[in-house]
């Protein structure tokens, strides 16, 4: 591999530090794109600053230690799914839950939320949690050459997590629905609600609930599967389905 | 959680140690039947023997640290998909591979083919990181309540990987492959063999070399995803179509 390759991954910059012709990147971002990438005036770049918008950039100038970038041509929604996929996720470990944000930020998902339920053992995440899942998640972003930052979110109940949740196709894996698989791409519709128990499950009570809420029991199949494996392959079949449905994705 | 709870996962017992209407477990197994699930004599367990076969079992007797089941039931393919999954993965790092394994055996996958590369990094897997790779894979079938252990092999070079490879639906995920995803259901025929490149994709020739053996390219959505992010996705599209179409297990 070379030593002084462009750097294949765009960089962060926050949405207030974009101007009409311009952008400035933080000390820390600079940092990596000088030092590790060994950046001169003149070196293209990319960033994303996680509401949409990518920016193809060349290094303008360096002011005390930050570098300014010359914007040369700006993107809408690049590598975004046509449509919203939010999950819901019966709240596991901190192990399975940062696999769930490493694997679900680069498919698509729009919004995470890791929610207290009968059988979940931790409690609700704070703050110092949730920022720490949001680094993560740009972390995704960048490699994966999204442009959203999926929202963290971490409902205190199933009530609470589902008056947020978004309408659309509401789907829960649910053991028992053998048989009754992922529904084809012609029968979804919009934005995905997805619905994951903690390890051990939804509480029959919690599985009533969320089918009074229209949520649709699905199978993910005839083994068991834990909390973070049924979150990632639910998540693939919503983006797999946005973009075979006509939602597809040009 | 309760202390003394029954075992809700299957012990390994190998085939060799299953008689008509006994079964002997090994001493590791045994150790962890008495003494985590203080097991006595009358104790319902289950057993799975990594070929198919699922036994249910109450102890008998311990003899020589070994205890011996009687066999009340048996069962077959118990946790099986219809038909089978093989994965061929383009050699990534050690991490990204255990999570390939850890994910894809209860996903259901029957054979992992670990393959050399033009732009993987690493070796083939000798036969000590494949033992390892064998036991994480016996202990997700456990967890997942599989019963046919999947085959673990490395091949030195996608020739060779494509040679021993299924015939029915091939696809290799493929990153220009825009709009087209996963095949529906009514198209998917037999058996899948799934190809995904390694970290940095497959070459320009390896892609050609796949599509001359009828390997179909298609897209895994908008954003760029890692090996082990691509791999966990297809295996979860391919379990889902074995279990929407006609092949549906019941």
């Amino acid at each position: 591999m070379e030593k002084h390759r462009l750097p294949d991954t765009p960089f962060w910059v926050d949405p207030e530090s974009v101007a009409s012709d311009h952008l400035t990147l933080s000390p820390e971002e600079s940092h990596h794109l000088l030092r590790v990438h060994r950046a001169r005036e003149g070196t293209p770049f990319e960033a994303v600053d996680g509401r949409g918008n990518f920016y193809r950039c060349s290094v303008r100038s360096v002011e005390r230690r930050a570098v300014i970038g010359k914007i040369l041509a700006r993107a809408q929604d690049v590598g975004e799914l046509r449509r919203p996929v939010e999950i819901l996720v019966g709240m596991p470990d901190w192990g399975p839950l940062e696999q769930i944000v490493a694997h679900g930020v680069p498919l698509g998902v729009s919004q995470f939320d890791f929610v207290r339920c009968a059988r979940s053992t931790g409690t609700v995440l704070g703050a110092q949690r949730l920022a720490r899942l949001d680094r993560l998640a740009r972390a995704g972003l960048k490699q994966s050459r999204r442009t959203r930052l999926p929202a963290m979110r971490s409902s205190a109940s199933l009530e609470e997590a589902v008056a947020a949740a978004l309408e659309g196709t509401r789907l829960v894996a649910h053991p028992n629905a053998a048989g009754t698989g992922f529904p084809p791409s012609d029968e979804v519709q919009g934005s995905f609600s997805l619905a994951v128990g903690p390890p051990g499950g939804f509480s029959a009570e919690e599985y009533e609930f969320l089918r009074s809420e229209r949520f649709q029991p699905i199978s993910l199949g005839p083994s068991r599967l834990t909390t973070e494996t049924a979150s990632i392959t639910l998540i693939g079949l919503a983006r797999n389905a946005l973009q075979s449905s006509d939602l597809r994705v040009h």
